[in-house]
């Protein structure tokens, strides 16, 4: 069988660019900062439940979280946290709004392989303007056929933008590390997918994935390195 | 002269719904808090400073504005304030996220009267979640065939917009409060528009309008009420 895949869709962050580790940073300086009030080894766990209790009001991005830690450093030091030390917490979030776009090796040449056989599109989820500086720092943005920011990426949005781009489930394929935003929910919908994990993943996009995601796994492959992206494209076209 | 006009798109906030006043209470509660520490009379000018100083990284909406009120807060208080008062400042910004989506008198009338005759679609500014959280809320996502969510509202992005939507700038008119984002860049383009103000406008949407806006007066229509909006919307028509 040879499937007929008209537009591959690519994850943005940790998957064109790094950006977990920006994250992970500001949160190792966010527990530095609170454990010069408090002796405790779960700030990370209390930022994280502050950051989920927030999600639905926030959304996903560097404000949110930024507003997060700072909720969570009131709550962590009883109150004790000074305005300097708040101040150094609104600068990580500001650090993570500003970090370079670094693209991951081999990941601009791979778009460009992929981009001659099929239409290729950005579809990365969280702040509209923080995704947009990325995409034009990255300096990829001419590749992409169309950049779509969205606030979730679940079925329902994924089911939206293929009826925007006047495409069946099976003639799309989305590429990127996280299995919950990239891969189940297209798989779900009858498309294809090639995970490519990252190195870190935040806890909320490794939470677990339904088994009935696993009912498609002849449309699924996995990759460890952008360099491997066309050949497993290649491979889910041959069926 | 019978105008083709297509398309119309709408603004949100305080367009189709109350906005700008949630957002002066918070700043209003801004200033008591950061009253009970320094006696001035210049904090509302001191907190706009922080916030336009900020828009470049954060962008326009609720939770880029409350990380300014904690940055001004800090700077004004000489980093006096309280993690007690940090927090009731993260609660102004989570207030106005949450606020209810209060129409104004007559827009849904308005909406969906000029429907009948063109195309709708709902163009707004800010946060990605935020905005898509009030449009869910207000009940009127039905009546729009596409709702564009943008990271700001000058001529490229209508000129984007528009050739998204395969319409020329003459077939499109902007129904909106703020001269700046709704009225002045469309009429640049060669489209129509019609203002209607609001009875309060945020600092940066005020701002000068270019004399060249000047040249487009026939395109342009002024409102006072939503109710009046069909009939402008078919005077443009007239041309």
């Amino acid at each position: 069988m040879i499937r007929d895949l008209h537009m591959i869709g690519f994850d943005a962050d940790d998957t064109l660019w790094r950006s977990e580790d920006y994250y992970r940073d500001a949160q190792s300086e966010f527990e530095r900062i609170v454990g010069t009030y408090i002796d405790l080894d779960d700030a990370h766990d209390r930022l994280y439940a502050v950051e989920k209790r927030n999600l639905a009001l926030f959304g996903y991005g560097a404000k949110g979280m930024t507003l997060s830690m700072i909720e969570a450093a009131v709550e962590i030091t009883g109150s004790r946290i000074s305005g300097h030390d708040v101040h150094r917490i609104v600068e990580l979030g500001k650090a993570v709004l500003q970090h370079p776009v670094e693209l991951l090796p081999g990941i601009a040449e791979a778009v460009d392989t992929i981009a001659r056989d099929h239409q290729v599109v950005l579809i990365t989820k969280g702040d509209l303007f923080h995704q947009e500086a990325k995409v034009r720092r990255s300096g990829l943005s001419d590749l992409f056929r169309r950049i779509e920011i969205v606030s979730e990426k679940d079925t329902a949005t994924y089911a939206r933008l293929l009826e925007e781009f006047e495409l069946a489930p099976s003639q799309f394929a989305m590429i990127g590390n996280s299995l919950r935003s990239d891969i189940v929910p297209v798989l779900e919908l009858g498309g294809c997918g090639v995970h490519m994990p990252y190195h870190v993943t935040w806890a909320h996009e490794a939470e677990a994935v339904p088994p009935s995601a696993l009912d498609a796994l002849d449309r699924l492959r996995s990759v460890r390195t952008p360099s491997e992206l066309p050949a497993a494209v290649r491979a889910l076209v041959a069926g």
